[in-house]
This record gives C-alpha cells, structure tokens and sequence, in this order.
C-alpha cells in the first residue's frame, strides 16, 4: 500500500452538526490537507436518516444513502466516521466497520465511555484503529496528548470543566447574579443549552467525557457507572456569593485521581480557588486540567461543543490515521493494561463548604460543633452572617471522608437546632488539602 | 522488525537538567512506558563533557562516555536523544546520527529555529524520524497538537508567552509593584532567571520557540533571523500601572500571524486584555494560544522549563517514535509546503499605547493630536494624569501600521511639546482591532 496511493476514502455516518463540519472542512482546507497528509482525503459515502431532511452542506445526491451497512460495506471506503451520536446503532455500526478492516473515527461519547473496552479489543483483533479525540472537549486536543506526549507520566489526576452548558450557566450565575433558571434560559436562548437540558445540567455529559479521559489516563477501564454524578441544578446565587467572599469560584468539574488503593471518577459543583488556572474558563468553554508526576501541572483549553471545532478533532483523527494508512503505521491502541479498583464515593476524602440557616441564639453554634466533633470533622471556619432567626451559617471544613460529611448531616438534621442545611459543597484547593482520595 | 523487538535502545547525548530527568523518567516509570510502548526502552550509551562532573542522576559507569560519536556510532542505538543545545556541536550530532539511519528526538531550539530546515531535509531523505517537542513550551504538548489534533485547520495566528523567565518578572513586577531590576533580582533568586539573563529579557529565546511554532503552524519555514524581537528590560511600573487602569495587563508575547500577503513572527511586551486567557497566566508558566480556523480559540497551559517538565516532552517523543518502531509507521516530516513571505515589521498593523511627559500647557494637547493626524494614527482614548509640568498623557491609538507610528514618533520628538516618550507599547485585542498585519 506503500507510497501507491492518491486518495483515501471515507463514509461518513451521519451528516448532522458534526457531520456536516467534518464536510466542510475536508472540502474548505482540501489543498493543505492534501499536502499535509501526503495525499488526497476523499468522502466518498454519506449515510443519512432521511434523504429530504435539509442538510448544513450540500452534499451531491449521489453520495448520499440513508443505508449506514452501504457505506460500511463499500470496498472503496478505508475510513468509517461514525457522528451519530447514542450506544445504539452507533455500536453496531463501529463493530461492523471493524470486522470488515475499516478503520473508525468517532465523536460518540455515549458509546465510548460505556463500549469502550469491547470497540477497542475488537479494533485490537481486526488490526485496525480507533480514534475518538472528539469525544471529549470538542475541538481541544486532549486524547493525543494523553496517549503520546504524557506517555512517560504517571498522571495523578485530571480536573475538568468538560461541559458547555452548565459552564455557561454557572458564569452568569456568578457574574450577572442570575438564578440557576435566569441562567438556564438564556443558554437556551443563546443555543448553548438543548430544550431539554438534563443531561448536561445533571452532569451525565460529564461523566461520559470523565470516564473516556480516566480510562486513557491511568490505564485502566472507567466506564460511565463508574462515575459518581452530581448536577448544578441546586446551585443558587447564596453559594456562589459566599463561595466569592471565601476566595472560591463554583464550577461543575470533572474530577479523576488515580490513588495507591483506586481511582475516583466525579463529576459535582465544587469550589476552586479564584486564581486557579480552571477559574479564569468562562461561559461555554471546556479546560481539561491534568498532573503528571514529570510534566507538571498542564492545562487544554479551548471550544468543547459546535460543529467545526468538533469536527476539527474528527478530521485531525482522520489525517492521523490517513498518514498511517500511507506509511504502514498504527496507533496505539487500547493502553488499560491494569485492573485497578474504582472507589466508593463515601471514601473520598475532600474539604467541604456547607451553608445553612440556624437561629442566632446562645449555645446553637456549640451545638452545632459538637455535631462534627462527633463524626470526627474538623472544622476550618466558620462565619455567621446576619443575626437572630435570618442567621447563615458559612463553614468550610478540613479534608474528611466522605461518609463522615454524610452522618455530619444526618447528625445536624436529628440535632434540631438548624433549620435548613441549604448547601454542601465540594472543596478542590491546590495546597494538597481539596479533594484526596482515603 | 514488526513484532520481534523486546527493546528499543536509546543514546543519550548530553546529561545535564533535561538529560537527567530523561534518565530518570525512564527508570522511574520504566513499567509504565514499557506497557505503553509495546517493549523496553533503554538508555544505552550516555555521552557527557567530562566523565568526573557531578550528575543530578546515577549512571553506571558502563555507559557514560565523553565521546559522543561513540553513542551515535553503536549499531544497537536506534534513537539518539540530543539535550545539550546550542547550534553546535548539536548540529553536526543530530546530522551524523540521521546519516546513520538513527531516529532524533531533540529538545534544541537555538538548533531547530536556525537549522531546522536542513535537519528535516536529512531526515526525509534517510527515511528517520526527528521529534523536537521539548524545544517549545517545556512539558507542554503544543507540536504534535499542531502537526496531527489541528491538521485539519488553517491556523489563522498563534499568541504565546513561551518564557518563563520574563513572565515572572513581569507578573511580580505586576502583582507585587517591584521595578524591573527587583524582579529580575527576585527571579534569580528563585531560579527562574539565569546569571546572564540576556537571551531571556531580550527576548531571543521566545523568538526561537516562535519560529518553530510559525514553521509548523503556517507550513513554511520561519527562522530565527525572521523574528523580530523586543525585550522587556524597558518596562516600568508606570507602564502596567496605566495599562491596568485601562484594563489590560503587560506580557511579553511572541505573537506569529498567517495573512494573505504574508507571515509576521514577532516577540515583544504586549498589552492583553485582563480577561484574556493569557492574562491569568501567572509566574514562571507558559502557555501558547493558538486560533484555527474550525477548532477556534485553543490554549496550552504548562510548566515552559525545568528538568522533568521537559524531559517528560522528550520522553513523549522517544514513546511516539518507538511505537513506530514497533509497528513500523513514521511521523510526519517536514510540513513546510508552502514558501510564505515574512514580513516587515513596518507593515505590521497594531494598536499601541503610548505614554508621556508633556507639560499641561494651553494648546498642548492640541499640537500633540496634531502630530497623530498628520502621520494618519487615529486616537481611540487618550487620558492626561496630573497637572502643570508633572503632567503624563496616556494615549491607546487605534490599528495603524508600525511605520506611521515610528513617524508620529519622530513628529513628536521634533514637536518639543513632548518632555519625554516615556513607552510605546503593542497592544492585542480580541475583537479583531488588535494587531494585525497589514
């Protein structure tokens, strides 16, 4: 195959947002992309689910089919590109693809972070690669770097505002003092948030994207049960102004460590400090924030959703693999080499901020002491603000498991003398004292 | 070779801070990196200047030789690592080891920012593999990005702050009201500036980095020579003071842009604004912005020196050209298709800041905008602080070309009505009125 050839052939299933920027681009940057790869990248065949849906491109009649084995099943096509999104029939499609030698790109974090393991032993026994840079964090080149540049790292943990939505949301939360659903609304309006929201507002998307970056990071497969999930829905402007006069800003953050005794995969609202660097992302741009014990602290920043910039991680998968195909290369493929235990949220040990409403009277705050004396939380600080039955109560914690936040609250509630525990929060410092893993 | 290799078998030339941590990633995570690469990688041979130095890192005795030919020559190394930098001898290494069908990884920017072109040419004609992505950025994956994750894009301009040197500096001389001589004191105290700090404060290191970045970015070749380049030693404390109170913050950037009618490749002080990305870019970090024309915005965010940080780049490299060992696949060479035109920087278009000593005089003010008009520079702000002859005027002009503000500079200098001109300083924006090229 050496040196012999003038183009590469691609099927593209699905010609929807991602779709049609993958389309756009190969037609848009065809010269440099040409000249780049050492030859011509061709879409040959479009799978689509209706032939009189309108289309973002135009796409000449003859290359469309809306039958997805068509494509997969053309002997001309070297490359699948599957951007339809879901586990099903996204799978069989990519699976199909596989045995028949195909290699495969994919944007599908749905089927990655839950199908990973199975697409990529497949991939492993067909002799074929499997490229998903757009699975996570849209047009940030995040997987690559991971798999190549960080691969004399052990990683100890990634940190990342991975989803779009619920970044924009909390921003204008925290800048204009929007409610959660003053908010909401205007993503809507702006198009950074679905009518239906709740899989970005309740941290699903999240988890998928957390499950695919842990799996690659510490080599060993996370799939999206793994994840524990926690949404911003709760998040009202009385935590992010007391978060602020504590030094914190609120992000949804995906969170990843890998510990001597297991990995933690979360995804939940947490408090970092203003000056770090996941602080300063606003509105719907993604960060992946990763710690290599050689490289350091690193940071990839940049657009996590929209139709070039995820194609832009798609066509970069596809030159990468179209230059294989030329120079008789592979990827690496599946790197999980290791089992390793994912743990029980109840054992990760974090700092907390909690607010809650107790009366202003002689002896409550004591009381309320004793509450997280008991169930072994040491208590950082504590504020009280205004006075008499409006009373708040501001208090951050020393880093605890858990389990012991839990029977804390549970203690506080039977306790009586507060009269509505409003928040707990997760605290992520950068002194080693956020978030560990017990 | 496929299949059949238990390990790949590196000589190290140079072991001072990069080599050392090379050494020492190696054989900290060797367990690591051997299930990631598909086999062991070794360090062979060690070539140091004179065997009885101190090292920062235990190498038996069987390996290290001053005779680098010596490591080049010995037909079990398949990948020469070059970490002693400098044009030469590195040069005549890096061409000896290609002529003998070994693989390259490099950290060396003086050498791939002067040589670069040759170097490649070599490689592509003996069929090996150069890799250099510790010369830019540290352990900041930001080379293979460009050359694989963006191939797809037309990258429309890169913004980086790729010294770690100058960035303390100024961010203490920012945070902390130090003048320029104080901070650079305060930086070698910490040892993030070096004895002779020149090649850092004037800018030259940054300017080899940015022709790498160009080169690869624009696919044409940028040298070193092509890169115009300003130092900071000129910055005040009135310059970031002023600068704030209109909203930006000073960094040293190298700045490279792709138009039409050509490249420009330039690093000099630069004014941001506070909310970009750039801006929260602290101390000795780097990071590298980068604009495409599908992905959008992206920024790498890292540790820009130090010996594990880089060596963990050098490392990445060593495991990307190994797996192609393995499997017998190449990188990409040499990108540089095009022949792009580079720029006088007279052409440049920017906005500037200026800031000066004048007399608040009945008519001044008048005589000065006088000077700005008949060179063609349009004022968009100017402010006079403080009164009679203490009195400083701080102007921001609209874009113009450098040439009309070098002559409205010389206009003012002829005027007499200016004291002094205290600074003029570059200003980029983000909503496309910053520099450009013109």
């Amino acid at each position: 195959m050496k040196g012999e050839r003038k183009s590469i052939n691609l099927g593209l299933i699905g010609c929807g947002t991602v779709g049609s920027g993958v389309y756009r681009i190969l037609r848009d940057n065809a010269e440099a992309i040409s000249l780049r790869t050492g030859c011509d990248i061709k879409v040959r065949r479009v799978a689509v689910r209706d032939l009189s849906d309108p289309r973002y491109v135009d796409v000449p009649e003859g290359e469309l089919t809306t039958d997805a084995l068509q494509v997969i099943h053309d002997p001309e096509v070297d490359i699948v590109v599957e951007v339809i999104g879901g586990v099903e029939p996204a799978r069989t499609f990519i699976l199909e693809s596989i045995s028949r030698g195909k290699h495969v790109v994919s944007a599908n974090k749905e089927l990655l972070s839950t199908h990973g393991g199975e697409i990529l032993r497949a991939a492993e026994e067909a002799g074929v690669d499997v490229a998903y840079e757009a699975s996570v964090g849209g047009a940030i080149p995040i997987l690559l770097p991971l798999k190549y540049s960080l691969a004399g790292n052990a990683v100890d943990s990634i940190l990342g505002i991975v989803n779009g939505t619920t970044n924009y949301v909390l921003t204008r939360m925290s800048e204009e003092g929007l409610s959660f659903s003053e908010a909401l609304s205007k993503a809507q309006e702006r198009g950074y948030a679905e009518a239906d929201p709740s899989a970005d507002v309740e941290g699903k998307d999240a988890a998928a994207k957390l499950a695919i970056l842990a799996s690659m990071a510490f080599n060993s497969r996370v799939t999206l049960d793994d994840v524990y999930t926690e949404g911003i829905a709760g998040i009202t402007p009385d935590d992010i102004r007391f978060g602020r006069d504590l030094g914190y800003v609120i992000k949804l953050l995906a969170v990843a460590k890998d510990d001597p005794d297991g990995i933690s995969v979360r995804v939940h609202p947490t408090m970092i400090p203003v000056d770090h660097p996941l602080a300063a992302v606003r509105d719907e741009n993604n960060a992946i924030f990763v710690s290599g014990d050689a490289a350091g602290e690193l940071m990839f920043y940049g657009k996590g959703a929209g139709s070039l910039p995820a194609a832009s991680a798609v066509v970069g998968d596809i030159i990468t693999i179209a230059r294989n195909l030329l120079s008789g290369g592979r990827m690496a493929g599946c790197t999980c080499f290791y089992r390793k235990p994912v743990k029980d949220m109840a054992d990760v040990i974090c700092r907390y901020f909690m607010l809650f409403d107790a009366p202003d009277r002689p002896g409550v705050l004591a009381r309320i002491a004793g509450v997280f004396g008991d169930n072994g939380v040491s208590i950082k600080s504590v504020i009280q603000h205004g006075t008499g039955s409006e009373a708040r109560i501001v208090l951050v914690t020393h880093a605890v498991p858990e389990r012991s936040i839990r029977s804390t609250v549970r203690g506080l509630e039977e306790l009586g003398a507060v009269n509505r525990i409003a928040s707990v929060i997760r605290v992520e410092d950068r002194d080693g004292e956020g978030c560990r893993e017990g």
